[in-house]
């Protein structure tokens, strides 16, 4: 079996370092260009501005050995289970984020709001927010 | 940069073929089980019955070279480009779904409420629900 992600583009940010990071999409995280590589800009032609969409990154300045972690900004907090925290050090460091398309150009750069991750963060995939559970 | 997905375990379904899954799981999905592999039991030993949480998982059988797609029963539509659908046949077959844990026994296997995924469909990660954009 394949188990070997594809990259389609990179995120385009201000942000240089992982200490330069928000926590969350919604503390403060600056717009980001998703410059999506040339092979895949046939599947983003649908997307619009205006859309909130969820975007999955790789973060790949991730430790991938962890298994159990303290919450953020309580490190007197015992360690929790990772499947129990959203740190980016896990097995698979998947970021998934929800942002709100502000632009998009036919040479495949998306403009978005508000996105937590750090300069050269590859990206994975854009989906269409849930209609209904996840709204 | 390592992007191969490590596996964290399998899911146990009733739910044999593709055809049989319904296309999101407040379609009347049936419950699974999440069957933790051993090396990854220590990440998950805080979770709890009760909690609903995000399951990620690999949709194996995936068409990973699809960027065009027709909407989901309705095939005169016009094709859209895949990242504005949330078609399983995509560069990254990457299944996100939202559960509600029913049981969790020490030995990895955790049982959930609806799931649209086949036997067998391997298991990429578990999250906390966002706590405020995606409630």
């Amino acid at each position: 079996m394949d188990s070997t992600i594809q990259f389609i583009g990179t995120v385009r940010s201000e942000l240089k370092r992982p200490e330069d990071c928000p926590l969350q999409e919604n503390e403060n995280a600056p717009p980001a260009i998703l410059q999506i590589f040339p092979e895949f800009i046939e599947g983003v032609r649908d997307l619009a501005a205006g859309s909130e969409v969820l975007v999955l990154t790789w973060l790949h300045q991730a430790d991938r050995s962890i298994l159990k972690c303290v919450p953020r900004n309580d490190y007197e907090a015992p360690a929790l289970g990772v499947f129990s925290t959203r740190s980016p050090d896990r097995p698979n460091p998947i970021g998934i984020h929800t942002v709100k398309i502000l632009s998009v150009s036919t040479d495949g750069l998306i403009s978005v709001s508000g996105l937590e991750v750090i300069d050269g963060t590859p990206l994975i995939d854009i989906k269409p927010l849930w209609k209904t559970r996840l709204r």
